[in-house]
């Protein structure tokens, strides 16, 4: 019946900075051509999978059919039984759902208007496990900040009872690690604010679009913080609050957000195998998360993640048995809080997992392919390089760090490898209203089949025990 | 204390089709540079506008200061204050506001969202004028049309108590005409789907970008038909809710939107005056218009259309008084009927004006001048165009029609020139939530003042008279 699983505050920080980690001077290396062990299947496998379909029709019909889907809620539950039933119906076996049991915030009415100087309404969002404000609103003095820093420095006295505004300068990379330092402002800028006395929060959202969609995303409370409500402006808006704070007069804003927090609900993981022919050979894990934040549907986070990793085992499972067992976990609950990761390590105490990789940074192109094998597996990653750089990928040197449900598996040491997506836009569209369908390039999803049904081939099948390497940070 | 003055239906279609009219041949033709009759000084002074900042500190001020301004509220009340005290800051003649009184109608809730067989929100916004929903929203079945025609085209019995949704295949142009061809679906849909006993119509937006914020704007119940709940969805939802018609279940939708009319409202003009030394000559007219619609802050509808012509007058005042006056009229309520230009033409009956042009699309760069002068001024027309080629401008060849505000003048042989700002980003924002101060590049709107500044320097000190032509349909 599943297990109580609580997110902690350490999960926004470690999520975030998987992407953070990401080095500055990552060279994309010239692969050395290694065909052997099987590439020339995997060279095969690749380029059919250029034509694949079987990854669009899964966000199409995920995001159609199912739509948003935040974790813990019916829709997420839903979207469990659409992912059971297609996953049976691609002709995966083992097809189950694991439920767990996690506490649930859902999203009330959000407003935000400038009372005086200049009266006039702007867009909010709330942020996750915000405190709601009085249905009526909160109407207090607003003390704006150019960076997290900045209000870390600043008196208590300044921000007591006032409505702190953080800004920050984070804009569009290639590899999305503004992401990581930006998101500073939305991680520990609620509980900073608090600890300072602050009524409430805004803070500019952490995005790079300029469209009047507000970022959400998951913040947890530090001990012993008293929740206060939190929400993120639109970057419009953001600068619009700073040129009106600019003009020098007292700004007022009132704040209505009215979240709730409506107890345990039931959560869960939906998994799929393509079974291989050796046990003794350990598992591949692979996947990304079913859930989605509940303002947009999902598309690009992650309905693509999912999507690309079933097309491509998939695509394994048809070319043959592979040695290895491969499994596709979609997981729950990873936008609030990783309960769904949680609980699946909890529930497979006992597998002998091998390799992993997730997907969850969007669909656009595959750019790098980040390596995170013990040194005496340093031929399997060779040969994936190989069998990638047709595609335009090539080889980065930071160590696989999977992502925020499979990355506790690289830290203890196990196998991985990181295929990269062009980040540029995913700021753009993550976790707001605009994550929809329609952002999603069919060719460019394509490309990522190909990539990850091309590394899943030389994996699954390499020759070779794939070992553990040391843990990692 | 203003006169009533009431929209009429008439005024909606004659508004977008003075886009719609632009003719698809148009082509920019190699202007004849002719160096005479003061276009010395307007040489100078193009090229000295292309360093303004007063349009941008207008745009920027108005947006800022006051932010959204919706005809016959308080906040349009606010916009005139603003444009006084600007106005005289600048150095205007006469400057003064002219009221009237006029129904307004106000945006209330709007939500809509499938209730099966998916059960997710969809993103709406009413069109003006809509009927309201009772408070606990409207359930009806979805009946889909891909065009107005086929809504037309259908028998009543299909649509009869139903949500009609209307789609259609506008994409983005430089000129800007399928605005006319397109929003149809907005200007007649709602009327012909009343006709049929609909209870309710959405249509996907009159607009071109696939962001989560839907388009308004006006749209008047033709005589006798019951005004019914009309909305707007953005284009991701409008595709969304096609691919869940597509897959052939009953589609159910619950629409919530109370919008409400609050009866006569005082509206106005602002109106600002560079006197000329020439009575006789006559009196020139520019201008644009100061409301907006309430979802954003009308950066580029229309703040930097009166930005644009006041720092183009602005910059003639300053070289030194000029043949004829030029009016500036910062028009109200244009929006949602009109009635500030109708007010101003039914309060100024007997001034003598010789020449308008209005500026009401935006801030991009202009790259076509359209002249209609009665052929006795052709010279005129050509030492314009000559002026303007510098600055990457060509002449067409469609009659001037100014815009929704002075068209009057136009259609009556007054002569006009229309500047025509390119178009292509146009309807990602107009009348939606992302009309902001960030859409505006600060160096087109340059190009566009020192455009305006070279043809009004030509115009208002043209030494022949300027005649009146035959009156255009």
């Amino acid at each position: 019946m599943g297990s109580g699983v609580f997110p902690s505050a350490g999960y926004v920080m470690r999520k975030i900075l998987l992407l953070a980690s990401l080095p500055l001077l990552a060279i994309a290396l010239p692969s050395t051509a290694l065909a052997q062990n099987g590439s020339a299947q995997a060279d095969r496998l690749r380029d059919a999978a250029l034509k694949d379909d079987v990854a669009y029709d899964i966000v199409e019909g995920l995001t159609t059919e199912v739509g948003p889907r935040l974790a813990g809620t019916e829709a997420e539950a839903r979207a469990r039984d659409w992912g059971l039933r297609r996953l049976k119906a691609l002709g995966f076996s083992n097809v189950h759902i694991e439920t767990y049991d996690m506490p649930v915030w859902v999203r009330g009415e959000e407003r935000a208007e400038i009372v005086a100087p200049f009266p006039q309404p702007l867009v909010v969002t709330a942020l996750g496990n915000s405190a709601a404000t009085p249905p009526q609103g909160l109407t207090a003095q607003v003390v704006g900040f150019d960076s997290l820093a900045d209000l870390e420095a600043a008196p208590d006295a300044k921000v007591r009872g006032k409505i702190v505004f953080v800004s920050h300068g984070m804009s569009a990379t290639q590899d999305g690690s503004q992401y990581g330092y930006f998101g500073a402002a939305r991680r520990n800028g609620p509980s900073v604010a608090s600890r300072k006395g602050a009524a409430g929060i805004v803070i500019r959202s952490i995005g790079t679009d300029y469209h009047r969609n507000p970022h959400t995303g998951v913040q947890m409370w530090a001990a012993g913080v008293t929740p206060i409500p939190a929400g993120a402006l639109t970057l419009p808006d953001a600068e619009q609050l700073q040129r009106i704070l600019k003009r020098g007069k007292p700004v007022t804003m009132k704040l209505t957000l009215t979240p709730r927090n409506i107890g345990m609900q039931q959560g869960g993981n939906v998994v799929a195998d393509v079974p291989g022919t050796d046990k003794d050979a350990g598992m591949i894990v692979i996947g990304g998360h079913l859930d989605s934040w509940d303002l947009g549907t999902g598309a690009f986070d992650d309905a693509s993640g999912v999507a690309i990793t079933a097309a491509a085992a998939k695509r394994i499972m048809e070319a043959g048995r592979p040695r290895r067992t491969i499994r596709v976990v979609w997981f729950g609950a990873e936008e609030v809080g990783g309960n769904g990761s949680k609980a699946y390590r909890l529930a497979h105490p006992n597998d002998k997992v091998v390799f992993v990789a997730e997907s969850d940074f969007g669909a656009d192109r595959i750019w790098r392919m980040d390596p995170g094998f013990a040194p005496a597996n340093s031929a399997v990653a060779d040969r994936v390089a190989a069998v990638l750089a047709p595609l335009g990928i090539g080889r980065g040197t930071t160590p696989a760090a999977a992502g925020a449900d499979l990355g506790s598996y690289a830290r203890e040491g196990v196998a991985a490898i990181d295929l990269q997506q062009d980040g540029t836009r995913y700021f753009d569209y993550h976790h707001t209203p605009d994550d929809t369908l329609d952002k999603i390039d069919p060719e460019q999803l394509r490309q990522n089949v190909a990539a990850w049904t091309a590394m899943l081939s030389v994996v699954a099948n390499a020759r070779e025990d794939i070992a553990k390497g040391a843990p990692r940070p």
